[in-house]
């Protein structure tokens, strides 16, 4: 006898998570399926920015308790530049403020959170193929070496960048992309951070990123050609460099410890339109993808799947399918405005390789004018702690 | 005998008149050389647009009354997308005004002035050489078919972009150039404006402005091809891409007149870095170019003779040098400032041949965002209404 479910789930990252969550909140059963093990999605370093706005979401939601005992708070964020800290004061700017809580650790409160509800979520379960999606969906998955078939009435693809739901659709979708010439090698080290608040540096050898995932772990970041493998980054090397690019001219020690996670990340901007066909909605980074300076990635999620459970919540319980009509536009018009943050960020900090002199003083003029204008810096702080949620998407 | 002054002056554009007449408010001496006619100089068609400093300089240096009587004040401007108009309320943002007078009108005011002054203004007098500029400075000019000789202390190289200034010390200059892949037909037609303020339209077939001279005359440009010569834009091809570019919605007609000048522009982005060497100093289109876009190339050359005006009174009157010594870094400065803001508001505007979907829909988010954000629009109203002028510039 075939499975079935109201909403089956494509993927347990935090959306796919959160996606059942809010959707158990609400009485619509859900199956999630993912891939890789348990052990692996809550390992997997990620993220670690959150916008006040996602916290809230998780707060109503009842999945922030440790969140609210074990995160950082920030109130600003550092640039730095012409070898001097410039910080912009985000809380003062916008009443808002920021939360560093690491992206495996929020995963990590969500599996739990979904165990104990005893709704099923299926580890090592990687999705085949997602069908008929414009009738009656089925998802295909294999499962203990078994081929399954799970029946819904949506599917909610919340399998990342290089799942099967996209693909399953692409003949009736646009894809909008961008590729910077340049990557970012992220290095995890269990040391304190050397500061309290994010650094952002733009310096003539690249740009840098002192960051956090808690008192006892920094994160770090350089730009690197696309090219490099973390093998041409031993230990001394990232030092050496990090010191440099995060040196300036008085006041500031970087603390150095052991490097435990290191990797190369390319940067990329994605967006696919609509992020719905038929029955399968597209959310997180199946849908979109941002480069990760501005620290957006987790949170344009959040808010897709809060706006696609408010959606599935009025169609099971009264027909109204406008929510679910809407969702893609509605999602869209913040992502796009969030894609453009992100790019502007991301080439206001980073030195590309075929630049001119021409445009390295703009970048120096735009970062002097950000900080030293108190418009210019209640825009960035805006858009860096998170713009409004879309009407509707809030409530839990 | 050879002929002396203290301040040679190359150029009666409005730097070097305005210059002339700042120094002459002070008793410093000066022989102001234009290679054309003063026909030519009072009938070329440039800019249009003045800051609120650049008119309470003039006005407090005397400049300024048939500016007051004659201009057009605005306290707004159109960003035209989607097919809707957006006005940003410059005024309610910023406390400052704008003002609409013609270049040449201004340049026939300035011409005015030096003559009533009795001091020296020579029109068809080019200027052929800059000599010994680190030691006693000699201009070489011709005049009524005679080569001359004017001794100076002191080259103010006002002459533009094309001028004999700039390339006489290239070798002390460090130059930043950008080139945009895109030029400006513009059109002055007898017919009055369509619309009170300026319209700036982004439209998938390109750039457009709508702008004005006077109630009667109508200033409009279009994005069009840097290989494209006037030849290719007859009346009706003109009138009919305005009308498309310019077009929305509803509510708006396009006032349609007779074309009495029309002309291709290149868009350009050009620093001279220092803007002095020796005693030659180098202001306006001489030591630095804008995109027209932001409207900002006249204003920042009323900028640069402001300060070079009260760094000379300081040095002629007590030896005091070190005007002139700042002189370049403190023009620079906003310089920097006013060439990344007419980048900015250029690439935002304008189609790039090359550019993909992706970059266009990065541009519609962008205006999106600054028509819908305080903070955003308050950002772009206080660079396009002008950012204050440096200390000590605005004594006439």
């Amino acid at each position: 006898m075939p499975e079935r479910t109201q909403v089956a789930i494509v993927g347990a990252g935090p959306a796919g998570l959160l996606l059942a969550h809010l959707l158990h909140l609400r009485g619509i059963d859900t199956v999630v399926l993912e891939r890789q093990s348990r052990e692996y999605v809550e390992q997997r370093i990620r993220a670690g920015v959150l916008e006040q706005g996602s916290v809230d979401l998780l707060t109503r939601a009842g999945l922030a308790d440790r969140l609210h005992r074990e995160r950082l708070v920030h109130n600003g964020v550092e640039l730095l530049f012409d070898g001097e800290g410039h910080r912009v004061p985000l809380t003062e700017l916008t009443g808002r403020e920021l939360t560093i809580y690491g992206q495996h650790e929020l995963v990590k409160d969500l599996v739990a959170a979904r165990l104990a509800t005893g709704r099923p979520l299926l580890f090592e379960a990687p999705a085949v193929s997602v069908e008929d999606v414009t009738g009656s969906p089925v998802v295909r998955y294999t499962h203990n070496g078994v081929e399954r078939e799970l029946h819904c009435d949506v599917v909610a693809g919340c399998d990342g960048f290089h799942g099967v739901c996209r693909p399953a659709v692409a003949q009736a979708l646009t894809v909008y992309e961008h590729v910077y010439p340049f990557a970012w090698l992220g290095v995890l080290a269990e040391v304190a951070p050397s500061a309290e608040e994010l650094i952002y540096a733009s310096h003539d050898r690249g740009f840098a990123l002192h960051s956090m995932r808690s008192l006892a772990v920094t994160r770090l970041y350089l730009q690197v050609p696309p090219t490099d493998e973390v093998a041409a980054w031993p230990d001394a090397r990232v030092w050496t460099e990090l010191r440099t690019r995060l040196g300036r001219t008085a006041g500031f020690t970087l603390n150095e410890g052991p490097i435990i996670d290191r990797s190369v990340t390319a940067l990329r901007s994605f967006v696919t339109e609509p992020m719905r066909h038929g029955r399968l909605f597209l959310t997180g980074d199946a849908a979109h993808i941002v480069p990760a300076t501005g620290a957006k990635g987790l949170n344009l999620a959040v808010v897709d799947v809060a706006v696609l459970a408010a959606a599935l919540e009025r169609w099971f319980a009264e027909g109204d399918e406008s929510g679910l009509e809407a969702y893609s536009a509605t999602c869209l018009s913040r992502i796009w405005r969030v894609q453009h943050f992100s790019w502007w960020m991301t080439t206001m900090l980073h030195l590309t390789p075929e630049a001119d002199p021409f445009a390295r003083r703009l970048q120096l003029a735009q970062l002097r004018y950000l900080t030293g204008s108190t418009a210019s810096a209640t825009s960035f702080a805006e858009n860096y702690v998170g713009l409004p949620f879309p009407e509707g998407a809030f409530t839990p």
